[in-house]
């Protein structure tokens, strides 16, 4: 039975009472949410020693870290070593974007190293091999590309990102309108490519209902991925966007008919006056469903900064309501992370949610910032270093800069303003 | 003449001029902000070498960089290590805020070095010399503190920050409100407990006067201090804080009065969703002034990052007016930063600083992110190097990762999205 048929039947199950514990909800708001589609737990039978987590309405933000092999750097255990890194940074998801090396290897080794939950572009793979089948990625068929979503989900990967809504219609819309940077999805773009050479539909849209059939028996998630976001401010919420984002609309309501949980990605490169109206166009026209954005950056002009581009875009994204960052590291437009960025990408995602759950009531996030405080006011570093959102770096800064573990720091030394306070007005 | 002088006169001065070139605004633009108050050029007549840049409405969002002694750090020489790091970064003001060493020789080797405006805080001097002088530090006159700053103004000091606003009756308020971290400003908190040890009135508040007309005589910009901003995000938004806005809004109107060009310096921590709030309070109370914000930190939990903390609230911030932002450096509430960290909390400052100025039109902002975006679907490495925000952390990040100058990049390799657009869309 899925989740889903649980909820619909009012069924508590195991996976929604531990993350209801770990939320300080209710198992039933859990439970609610899940029916109407306003959170997912993805998990899928297969993976093994999954710990749940669960998306949406009412609960903390997340937090995805993408990572994967290319053609340049094909090793599975540099991947792993990522994966440990971004794991022990306080991810709550790894996405497998891998295309060097051993696909169906690496995939099988993240899942079985990862227990939070794991998600793939099969796309990719389905490129790859196509172009080895028939010596040209746009000779895939779609029946190329079930079969590796097929392997995808019987490997036991939690939720799929599928580019479903970029349909010939989207497509044409796109020609029209023009665009600066056109399409930076790869996903995107070679579907696009594909139903230019071939004159057909999307086989993502068009055999939507097979793709549904087959996350229902390992109760697999839909992430609904857009194809078409923007890759820079200037071509931000415009029609091409916001066509695919209603065809989206439409395909969440089918995936729900279905008993298929569902969420739906999102930009992007949107400027900041326009991630909260992204967010709320999104909840919208896609009925409450988790929202999974990427970033938002805010520009275009800082890489090696981008990490920061994104905690700026995704702090307000989630204060509107989106609920699941897809981190950014700094070696976002220049190259494969490291493991260094792949730490520094989740912390930076990490602190853009909890400054929107504190804005957002969800429980004990306020409770997390006044404990570190009342730890400041009594200079109390030991405590501090515990609720740090990096412990390890806090006392990288304490023992480089403060090496005889004074009372106050060396910033101010001996006019600490909380020491003035104490000795004065008290 | 003072700016405001030839300001009300109708007169353009070189200064004017020159802002104006380098914003791209007409200098009758800025000729009429700074006589009715909402842009400020602070330049102290004895600063020589001093290039003009302005802070105010309708022109780029401007970032300063605080560097200075401590006690454990007294040594000038690393402090100007630090100025170059800012200046090289792109800091448009600096702060000394040193209270470690020779303050005098350290704060006139700053001024000598640095061709864009300083700012001081005299009264961190002003308490050290007393300590030295009395034994106690609350043993300061209100003489003492008029001397030291007479002396910063001598010396080519552009605009000073002096917390006029903690009036008793404001530090009433703050003792029957209550709050986590009570005053986290030096200033404010030695202020505060000067007043309730000597029972008597901010010498600031209550000669303000006086200070103003110091300031006339060297075209000094007064920085009306937030000595009560909330130093966590329980605190943010209350009483206290308010209260001080208060006075500071009829301080500004005696500044304008007196012919002084002045601004006011906001928080500190403040939930993500009063970010606005606080801004547009700023720009209510003080008719307009200049809101130069420190941060504002969005959560309390992160040290180690906040830098990126503050680009969050910094970029929301500047966006609903804002016009200068203080950088906060990833040693926040750790110890002093060094020049590393100096460049990284620069470059977050004027990401965010950049970020608001695409959504308020600032001549040339989009132009920036279109020309980059451009150069990034050409494949154009160059180009994108020389657009970038940090060209030398573009270059450590494409040469460590891609060794071969590949034309695509190692993340997607083969499957750049652009290139597959390039070749079967076109």
């Amino acid at each position: 039975m899925t989740q889903m048929d649980a909820a619909r039947k009012g069924q508590i199950t195991a996976q929604m009472k531990e993350v209801a514990e770990k939320e300080n909800v209710s198992p039933e708001f859990v439970r609610a949410g899940i029916e109407e589609g306003t959170i997912v737990i993805p998990g899928n039978i297969r993976h093994s020693g999954l710990k749940p987590i669960a998306l949406g309405k009412g609960l903390k933000t997340k937090v995805n870290a993408n990572i994967g092999t290319s053609t340049d750097f094909p090793e599975t255990k540099n991947e792993l070593v990522k994966l440990d890194a971004a794991l022990k940074a306080g991810a709550d998801s790894l996405m497998d974007l891998s295309t060097g090396g051993d696909l169906d290897a690496n995939r099988r080794a993240v899942i079985s190293h990862c227990p939070v939950m794991v998600g793939t572009v099969p796309v990719y793979q389905a490129m790859i091999e196509a172009r080895e089948k028939y010596g040209a990625v746009v000779d895939l068929t779609g029946d190329d590309l079930f079969k590796v979503i097929e392997k995808h989900i019987e490997d036991g990967v939690d939720f799929l990102t599928v580019h479903c809504g970029v349909t010939r219609n989207v497509v044409e819309i796109l020609k029209k309108e023009g665009r600066v940077t056109d399409i930076v999805s790869r996903g995107g773009a070679f579907l696009a490519g594909w139903m230019v050479h071939h004159g057909h539909e999307n086989p993502l849209y068009q055999h939507y209902d097979r793709l549904l059939e087959m996350c229902i028996e390992h109760d697999v998630t839909l992430s609904l991925g857009d194809g078409l976001r923007p890759g820079c401010i200037n071509d931000a919420s415009d029609q091409s966007q916001i066509a695919e984002l209603v065809v989206l609309g439409e395909l969440v309501e089918r995936a729900r008919r279905a008993g298929v949980q569902v969420m739906v990605e999102g930009p992007g490169h949107v400027p900041l006056n326009e991630v909260a109206a992204n967010v709320q166009m999104q909840k919208s026209i896609c009925k409450g469903a988790p929202f999974y954005v990427l970033g938002p950056l805010v520009t275009d002009v800082c890489p090696g900064y981008d990490h920061i581009n994104a905690s700026i875009g995704g702090a307000v994204a989630a204060m509107t309501g989106a609920d699941f960052l897809c981190y950014v590291t700094p070696a976002e437009h220049l190259g494969l992370p490291t493991a260094e960025d792949v730490r520094e990408g989740v912390m930076a995602s990490r602190l853009a949610g909890h400054a929107a759950d504190i804005v957002q009531n969800i429980p004990g996030a306020k409770k997390w910032d006044e404990s570190m405080s009342t730890a400041r006011k009594e200079l109390n570093w030991k405590k501090q270093k515990e609720l740090a959102l990096d412990p390890e770096k806090f006392d990288k800064y304490r023992q480089d800069r403060n090496p005889e573990d004074n009372e106050a720091c060396t910033m101010c030394g001996e006019y600490c303003a909380l020491k003035i306070i104490e000795q004065y007005l008290k």
